[in-house]
């Protein structure tokens, strides 16, 4: 509903005032309406469009150079009086003579016309072209009769690129006469809009329905149908539009998806994405579409379909710059379009070939992976139990989504590098886990991974760089402090005991298992800690008394891939005099 | 609701397809978002933004020349994954680093770290910095926990624009720090919005309240309010934004209204105008203000005012050039501003010197608009009971209306050429009385006025000339036919027995009296007819036997003013040898 407002009856008049006090640059408010509030250079002819407010960014956001010379702007849905007209066109005229546009309401062709007959009366030589663009309000035959919706653009555009060319009365009309011919609307809506102060809404279409051709204050549409899915619905519109092409018409269309006011972007180009499929299957070529709200009707439910037909001339006009408050093109020097190709190799440049040590680790890793779901499998029940307790309870629905996706690409990779396998899985685990477990999992994998690259050899150090780089990620992207109740409280005295052990000369498996121990041992202590960080945070009182979850399946992890890589030394060893194990 | 989408899941990923299709001048689609479809300079920063879904134009309706070179689109309100950052920033890096920038949200410090953690281990030097504008989401002694709302524009639009101008990458961010600690948002929601597939918005607003501060997701806000009035409204974010004014910002600001999806334009507008206002009160200067939907929540119902307090630099990149789907500056060369004063002066450019006999004419018009009154007035209810047998039964009171205005016009014109003053009469009759008969009737009293002009001396010529133009202005705007049971069944006969007395010779006077005669025949007459045009058209049968109140309202005036001439005709000749009537 419309409800920002202090007194309903000023709704207009003060929306107007904002306007221009938001776009000074562009507009001056005069008696009726707005004009530009910049030189229009001698001679030009001046476009005056218009019609009721509550149409933004029609009427009054088309001001400026390269579209509309000034608006006449009405009351709500109604059109402006003929005096308000007179004077924005007295005050846009630039001595070139003026052209009226305008959609094609029975009010403000009354309004208009006696404007014009002032106007030319006055010596001001007037013409006027009236939008007809909207399929539903009358058939082909009576095109004249039909009503002006979001075809308003495509006539106004090309008439005031005309003008801005320096081209005279007679041509600036005779392209706007030839672009409303050749341009064809068909609206839909799912529900009306409420004037400002009203209670209820101008008018209702039924729950789960959709009104094909309703006009943009109510008036009668062409039918009701079931609410469409999107595909249904660009199949609808396109093929009623292209029923009704123009006699004449090439290849080349411009589109135009407009919103209504309550139908927001998203939903206008995901229609927009099939409708352009639909009119490339047909065998056309879509040009610099538009897609967003360019007519709407206050908080209307609904949108349209709009195509012209261009030809050079319009199709040069089209393109051309323009520079008003809601509609701009040529904003910057056109820059050359990038190849296809270099962006996509941009996206994915690290090919590498990995070295025989990095891809032995890396079928190593996979294996590890395997091992990770594995554990993490057996305790998915119990991880999610114990983080109910105190949480949302998805912490081991949330570890397994994400270590099945990890081990999957980790598999999926074999044959890589370590760098490269990791990568891989830590990145399928952050996407597929979701919430902050997932990323900071995914995140130190992918930091283990790189730590230890593809190199030719590897040594113990290279085992330290990998713990390392796996905690610093963790505490770098969690920010969570020793004490806080997470994985951190776990993950430090793995770091701690793996460094000293091999500082003090023990092997990578040993310092491996002291590691393990030590976070299983940590891990268990989280019992005593009030959550200060994390998802136990808003139940700490609950947590006392049991131990993070985090912190637990950590621990799990930890013991598992110790144990993982004691068995394969003792199966290396009975194999084979020496092993190259991590 | 948001209801345009074939399968719900597929919703964001199709939405995105849709908005390139839109804008392949701008963008290209790579996993994980978009990037810029045009070359970037070699060495320029890459401005990576991103977020979740569902906030357009924030996100990716801001890539292009000037602003971001690549977007990271999240599902519906969900981060990207770390994975698709990576990959959006890399195809967007063009060689001088890259700039990680998006809102203060956990998920989406949790993914752009991992991966501002992998491009910088891959040699890619990245830098973030969240924007966290909104002053409701904490104190001002913990801006670093603040959310990022719609302060993301003015962040991106300045590192966006330093990037554009060549600066490196401590440079760009440096400003983008600066930005955002020097820009400050407050929203206010009026209801929720809802997601694709949902039966449900995300949150509910109670009605006819008002939650401040509340987040775009419908994260807690700090109070509720009953519904104030816009005035209300726009003191209460000035005021608040100003207490939050941050240290050493000067009195040169940027305002942005932003609408979150179904507060619309005109509401926008007229919140921003009241801003403005408050604003320059407050000793501040607005500079280059944005008013319209920057950063949405889909259909969301609230909006929000930013501030940005500039510096030099600052001014500089906001008010730079920028060339995306959604945001434009700079489309054409700077115009030069026209004179306030010769707007004005173009809006009512006709100043006149009355003649003698065009202001002794005047007074007789005026003399005649009372009578036009009186006769309305003593036949108001009698026409409205006419009208309403086969119509809306408004004739009466639109006629009065119409004519109290035009009289009391004509009156406060007095002195003036009866050019003039008729204009006066019937700008006011068309605006005050409305619909169709008010149109008509207004532009054929301003027609009859142009015919009479501002001339030395009048003849009998004058009148057949103004009788004339009377006609033509209400056949040419009403298009009605003879027979068709409107006003001009009784306009016609009257304007031919007139011509046809003249023409033989008669005086005005007398081929006046004659053609007042043809007109209240002619009007009798419309019983007998059925509607084809005008009011009555929808009630054709019922009609039949009354006549058309059209015609019958013409027939009455053109009496009355017949029998005003010969009074005055009468008391002339009493009182003057010879008089110089019309």
């Amino acid at each position: 509903m419309t409800q920002i407002f202090d007194n309903p009856a000023d709704f207009a008049d003060e929306a107007l005032d904002g306007f221009v006090a938001a776009n000074r640059g562009y507009v001056a408010r005069v008696d009726g309406g707005v004009v530009r509030s910049t030189e229009v250079p001698g001679g030009q002819v001046a476009l005056v469009v218009g019609g009721g407010s509550g149409h933004y960014p029609a009427f009054a956001g088309l001001v400026g150079p390269g579209l509309a010379t000034g608006s006449a702007c009405g009351n709500m849905f109604a059109s402006p009086a003929a005096g308000q007209v007179y004077r924005v066109a007295k005050a846009a005229n630039a001595g070139g003579g003026v052209l009226l546009s305008y959609g094609n309401y029975a009010g403000d062709v009354l309004h208009f016309g006696q404007a014009q007959l002032r106007l030319n009366a006055e010596g001001i030589e007037t013409r006027t072209v009236t939008v007809t663009d909207d399929i539903a309000s009358a058939p082909i035959d009576q095109l004249e009769k039909r009503r002006g919706i979001a075809g308003d653009l495509t006539v106004f555009k090309i008439a005031g690129a005309a003008a801005e060319a320096g081209l005279n009365l007679d041509d600036v009309e005779r392209l706007a006469i030839k672009t409303n011919y050749r341009t064809r609307s068909l609206g839909v809506a799912f529900d009306g809009c409420t004037l400002p102060g009203a209670k209820d809404p101008l008018f209702h279409v039924s729950a789960g329905q959709m009104s094909l051709g309703l006009g943009i204050h109510g008036e009668p549409g062409i039918s009701e149908h079931p609410m469409p899915t999107a595909s249904e619905l660009a199949q609808l519109l396109v093929s009623k539009l292209l029923a009704d092409k123009p006699e004449g018409s090439g290849d080349r269309v411009v589109a135009i998806v407009n919103g209504l006011g309550t139908v927001k972007y998203d939903e206008l180009f995901l229609l927009f994405g099939k409708v352009e499929k639909l009119l490339t299957a047909a065998g056309l070529t879509v040009v610099e579409p538009e897609c967003g709200e360019l007519v709407t009707s206050l908080d209307m439910s609904g949108l349209s379909l709009t195509l012209l037909w261009l030809d050079d001339e319009l199709e040069q006009y089209w393109a051309a710059p323009a520079d008003t408050p809601a509609f701009r093109k040529g904003s910057m020097a056109p820059r050359a379009a990038r190849a296809e190709a270099a962006i996509v190799d941009a996206e994915t440049a690290d090919v590498e070939q990995s070295t025989p040590a990095a891809a032995e680790l890396g079928r190593q890793a996979v294996a590890m992976l395997a091992q990770v779901r594995d554990v993490v499998v057996e305790h998915e029940d119990e991880l999610g139990k114990l983080d109910a307790i105190a949480g949302d309870g998805d912490h081991g629905i949330g570890m397994r989504r994400g270590v099945d996706a990890a081990a999957a690409a980790g598999e999926a990779a074999s044959g890589s590098s370590v760098a490269r396998i990791l990568l891989a899985a830590g990145e399928a685990w952050s996407e597929r886990a979701g919430g902050t477990s997932g990323a900071l999992w995914g995140s130190a994998v992918i930091a283990a991974g790189q730590a230890l690259g593809n190199r030719e050899t590897y040594s113990a150090n290279d085992a330290r760089a990998a713990v390392s780089a796996f905690v610093l990620a963790i505490t770098e992207l969690g920010k969570a402090e020793p004490g806080d109740k997470t994985m951190v409280d776990a993950l430090l005295p793995f770091r701690d005991a793996f460094l000293t052990e091999l500082d003090g000369g023990a092997p990578v498996d040993r310092a491996l298992a002291a590691a393990a121990a030590a976070a299983e041992l940590a891990a268990a202590q989280t019992a005593e800690l009030r959550p200060l960080k994390g998802r136990a945070r808003p139940l700490a009182e609950k947590s006392l008394g049991h131990p993070d979850p985090g912190a637990v399946s950590f621990g799990l992890i930890a013991t598992r891939i110790s144990h993982h890589i004691d068995s394969l030394l003792a199966s290396a060893a009975s194999a084979a005099p020496a092993g190259n194990g991590a």
